[in-house]
């Protein structure tokens, strides 16, 4: 663990005391985010120490040219990637004429910063002695509204303390503002104007090549002790910038307060000419409600949304901050509203991974998404890939694949892959596994079939052709091969017969003749409009039930465990147990040929596999499997301890399985990867989720009915949390002396609960 | 094949016509050097049409900033690259005020250049009509002195044929030059000085980071019909240039020359502060001499080159133009006399590969140099790698290996590694090899076993240590495995058990535990030194001896044979007969991914295993893995058909030997891989000589004997060559009826043919 300078409480991310080197990581650990737009932690003054700064528009990207060092037939042109948005936040402020800047003051004190997850505001409060000697105290709130998500608000409260002073605030948006992680440096935004009208200001803006236009706003508004004042101001406007500048005269104790209301319109949800004048609209209703009112309803919005998705934890309060760390940074990320947006793997808190949809959003992040919201929202995260069908289709067709074979992209913004690792972007190709599976599982989960004759069939389809055409037979064993493939674990490259890959994809072919069979029987419209567009046949339906039932699967009788791949068992196997603690993490100390020639796994891949398909295996090849691979297993991805607490759990192993709860919990908030500062892990925070509701709660759904196999760590008093399955909200909690379920809706709910069957009624307190 | 405008001629190189879509392409076929520099057959005066401009200063490089998408670990900082140097050749000529550009005349006709590798000289000729309708006829010869290598000369003679002209000749001296394969479009050097005195020109420069002093020079000299004439001049300098320009009016009919000499002097071998008086001197002894003089010695030196390393073809003139133009291109890229350079893929004929140092030096460039030279030559490339061992050692320690091993760099100029691309920088390991039976080699066929106390054994003890350590043990099958390489065939990647990589290793360690007796036998100083400094144990011999005894290789019981590699079975073995034309080249036409689980071969690997290894296998073993390998090869690098022409010819399959030889010997003649325009593939040219002593003479020396298989492709009616054998010159002269031996020497030799002992006297002539 890097630091643990934040301090345990249930419902707030605190940090009290300025420390210049934390700024970074504190940055990413307190952004804001409201689903359509997203702020790192940066402070609204200047501040010349270290910092990233970043503001984010959700789905505004930007083709960065791809730069490699060798390059290979196939590789995209463009690497799409979030790109920073024009800064709306900045205030900077003149005290008797200097400039309040922590790197600067000579002294600081009693800094404290909240980010209060249960209502859903950033605060910071401070003393500071200016280089003048001019003592204030600054009081600054922000948030980011969830009912209104083109806007922002900041109240910058300052109080001078040893004298009267004169303090000017000068707030500002800026589009001059660049990216740390580009390729060559480019520019990326266009301004194509600057304006204000009263105490408004509005730059109008295009993204480059991608040409996605936004207006960034603010409108601003001074306050004495609480009160408005008027105060007369003077406008600098450059041709990427514009600020006002308010010059007030301040008491000793008084206390001036500037309000800024801010935020981003753009072209995706407006007519481009209409992005201002939508701006001036929603500022001065801001400004109408006001700070205060639209702070009640941030409250009630998040309110609404913890009522739902929170998990309580009793008797360990920093189980309890972590998983609602987790929670709420999902909230911030994705609301599911737009099918058009997606969950980027650091969502709003950093550029890193190009702020892209990975398989992280299929295989993590929709179990989430689908029992703590409306079922809308898996929905529209399911839409988004069928949306992006025919660009999935040109990508396979790039790589030799034909007849309407697709592989979706390893990393995409718009359905184009935009990765450049061959061993990647080319052999990764089990994300189209997660991707069917994701289908599976919504139907599986909601009981909505409506969504597969609609969209999923189509991708299924495309998916069995592409791994019917992928697989190559080898003659010496007559069966079926995946040769030359990456699996989740990363850390091996260009393998043979990667287990997970194998099943996934012998897999996909059967669910999907499976669902062809459905939807031709109680779907012959829906059927007659797929089988006209993607011109199946039976001939190639045979093709694809040959591959799946002559899948290869690499397995060793000595162990009696399937291998990850092809050979594993040549490797030298020694266990990270006897791995000397300098040479860890392995990325940073080993070269990349160590590494693949190593036994270690990065993250889940068998047991991936194990954890997917859980049904297909008892629980004693669970256990082989799991005490096969664990050992080799270096948890260098965020997203491995999950799936490991999850299985953990199920082999009833608490003390493991709580372990691994703490390290996908607290991955961030302890920084066990030293990489807090680029931002946050979201992806792997719905991995959280799981370790809790499926790891310890036991959660599963099989032949329609909901179980629950209740388990509780050592130490926790009790936890608790809801779901929505099939648009009945359950309530579950587990404490040491039993389980009890609450319903709300309308009708009964039969469960099951360590194997046995449990009627509730709506409203009704049930134990077990 | 792309083109063949080159017309058939045993000694010369011959373009006819001008085609401004050659001109890039006979840039390179026509390249000149003399092992100092090297120069791209650009033009002299202006041309505004498509080119790629290449003059070279051997040994001077540039450490490029590294390029990469995904960095891993271990990666190089730089990739250190060949530069463009100064433009020493640059003549400019404005007709009348108009400049002399062939892109842009009315007229070019009887456009004609001539590459005469017998006399080591460039000429051109044209007749040019131009916008302003002045005709002239062009003559321009131009040659890079072998005798004094610093230096080059070139006569630019014109002469006006429907009028009277104003001739301006502005010879130059141009620094401002820049690399066309640069990563980052840096500025590669810094201008010191621009003097002249005279009718000399100096550019004084430094390359930046590495700080090469080059000093770039001419001197000029006008002519009127033959006669040299005083002609005024004005001189224009810049911080980057200097020109000199000289106006003549010349009366029809009358010829007008601009003769030139030019050339670099080098830190590496002058005082940085002689190299203008250096150059002064040089150019000064050039003009006292006279162009004629100069190109006299020229030719008198190519003779005695041509005398030793000719080989002759009688009755099949493609076939003899190809071998001589191999060879001219060897002996202009390497002369021997110094340890510090070396052998880029490309020579001086283009900047792609960096300039740098391959495997292909040991592999293919040592036995044309050992065989057509004095033993020194062969001896100062080992003693390259020698001088690199303790960079090589550094090189191992960034990986991961300790006590001594040595991994030598994928890529070098200096010794570090300068590649970047993990699945060859990390895995491509198979160079060791190479570099250790080098020393083998050199000791077999010179007999000069001296080398191997003095420095191979150094080398031979760090590359065992790294195969040692590089073997893991697998546990499953109680054996050595070399897993996660990529072998000479570069179409697969990390893989396990690469036949031909396993096969040097066992092989290195086990020569290296011989040598190391034979050294404490005969050289107990030598060898107390090498203990001292490597400190070697008998406990690491046996852990040596442990590795090599029970190496894994992996085999075919089905097919009798090794194969490439683990799994090598489990691909589809689509032959390359079957695989549409339409297909290939398949690094043209498919992506990575589909390119590495295919089962084509880039270049020979296990069959270069069994070329190296001869001796150890069967022709029974031979032909059973030419059989099955052959047909998988794609043969899209210059390095593979050279070997599997000696193999055939072996086997006694002359027509494919042939065919074979043909694409090795004519690869750039007629631009078999559509990319002459880049330059040559020089180190692929001694491949070709191997295939014709090699293959078709059937040279082999074993047991300190020499020995010949002679056989002769159908249509040839003979061919002969030379050989330096232990310091005794033998002529071998192969007729369909018959072979003859020739002996330039004092002693007797005992060669054996066809499996019979022969003896030969000197300057007797033998027939067999």
């Amino acid at each position: 663990m890097n630091h643990n300078y934040i301090k345990p409480n249930p419902w707030s991310i605190i940090e009290e005391g300025f420390d210049a080197e934390r700024v970074k990581s504190s940055e990413s650990l307190m952004s804001l985010g409201n689903g359509a737009m997203g702020q790192r932690a940066n402070f609204e003054e200047t501040y010349t120490g270290k910092t990233f700064q970043g503001s984010y528009v959700a789905g505004v990207y930007y083709p960065d040219k791809t730069r490699v060092g060798w390059w290979k037939n196939g590789y995209p042109e463009y690497f799409a990637k979030v790109l920073n948005a024009p800064n709306w936040i900045g205030i900077n402020v003149n005290i008797n004429g200097e400039a309040l800047d922590l790197a600067k003051c000579n002294k600081v004190e009693h800094f404290r910063r909240e980010l209060n997850m249960k209502e859903g505001w950033l605060s910071r409060s401070f003393t500071a002695t200016l280089q003048n000697f001019v003592e204030i105290k600054v009081e600054v709130k922000r948030f980011l509204s969830l009912e209104m998500d083109e806007l922002g608000a900041i109240e910058y409260k300052i109080t001078p303390i040893n004298n009267a002073a004169q303090i000017d605030f000068m707030p500002y948006l800026d589009n001059g503002i660049t990216n740390e992680d580009t390729n060559w440096d480019d520019k990326f935004w266009d301004v194509l104007s600057v304006d204000h009208e009263g105490e408004q200001a509005f730059i109008t803006s295009r993204t480059m090549k991608t040409h996605f236009y936004v207006c960034t706003a603010m409108q601003t508004q001074v306050s004495m002790n609480g009160s408005k004042i008027a105060s007369e101001k003077t406008v600098n406007a450059t041709n990427d910038k514009i600020e006002f500048t308010y010059k007030n005269e301040v008491s000793k104790g008084d206390s001036i307060t500037m309000t800024k209301f801010g935020g981003y319109t753009v072209d995706r949800n407006h007519d481009k000419n209409d992005l201002v004048s939508v701006a001036k609209n929603t500022l001065q209703k801001a400004c109408d409600l006001g700070f205060e009112a639209l702070l009640q309803q941030q409250k009630q919005a998040w309110a609404k949304i913890w009522d739902m998705s929170d998990i309580s934890i009793e008797g360990d309060v920093a189980a309890q901050q972590g998983i609602r760390f987790n929670i709420f940074h999902l909230n911030q990320t994705y609301s599911g509203k737009d099918a058009r947006l997606n969950i980027g793997p650091k969502g709003f808190t950093g550029e890193k991974y190009g702020g892209s949809t990975y398989w992280d959003t299929e295989a993590y992040c929709i179990p989430f998404y689908m029992a703590t919201k409306d079922h809308e929202v898996a929905r529209n995260l399911l839409t988004y890939r069928y949306n992006h069908l025919e660009k999935a289709i040109e990508n396979a067709e790039k790589l030799g694949f034909s007849n309407g074979a697709a592989l979706y992209p390893m990393v995409t913004m718009n359905g184009e892959e935009s990765h450049n690792e061959w061993e990647i972007t080319f052999e990764e190709i089990h994300r189209n596994g997660a991707i069917a599976f994701a289908i599976f599982n919504y139907f599986r989960y909601t009981g909505d079939f409506s969504y597969i004759p609609e969209k999923g069939l189509e991708v299924l389809i495309a998916i069995a052709r592409f791994w019917q055409q992928r697989a190559t037979c080898s003659s010496q064993k007559n069966q079926y091969m995946i040769l030359g493939v990456t699996g989740p674990n990363e850390y091996e490259n260009n393998v043979n017969n990667n287990f997970y890959t194998n099943y996934i994809a012998k897999w996909c072919i059967n669910y999907t003749l499976e669902m062809i069979t459905k939807v031709k029987e109680g779907f012959s419209e829906d059927f007659a409009r797929i089988k006209g567009k993607t011109k199946i046949t039976d001939n190639e339906l045979d093709l694809w039930k040959k591959v799946a039932d002559d899948m290869y699967f690499p397995f060793s009788e000595a162990h009696n465990i399937y291998l990850q791949q092809d050979g594993f068992l040549d490797k030298e196997l020694i266990t990270v147990a006897d791995l000397p603690k300098s040479q860890r993490p392995i990325n940073q100390k080993w070269s990349w040929d160590r590494i693949l020639r190593s036994p270690y796994i990065k993250q889940a891949d068998t047991l991936q596999g194990f954890y997917f398909f859980e049904d297909h295996f008892s629980t004693e090849e669970l256990e082989r499997h799991f005490d096969f691979y664990e050992p080799f297993t270096v948890h260098e991805s965020s997203l491995s301890p999950c799936v490991h607490s999850i299985q953990a759990a199920k082999l009833n192993r608490m003390e493991q399985a709580y372990e691994f709860y703490l390290r996908t919990s607290r991955l961030d908030l302890d920084d066990y990867n030293k990489e807090v500062e680029e931002g946050l892990h979201i992806t792997s925070m719905a991995g959280t989720w799981m370790s809790v509701v499926e790891g310890f709660g036991g959660m599963r759904v099989k032949n329609d009915v909901l179980s629950f196999e209740p388990k509780i760590p050592k130490g926790w008093d009790s936890y608790a949390f809801k779901i929505n399955f099939r648009n009945q909200i359950l309530k579950i909690d587990v404490a040491q002396n039993g389980t009890s379920f609450k319903l709300e809706g309308d009708s009964d709910l039969t469960i099951m609960v360590n194997g046995k069957l449990v009627e509730i009624s709506p409203n009704e307190l049930v134990t077990v």
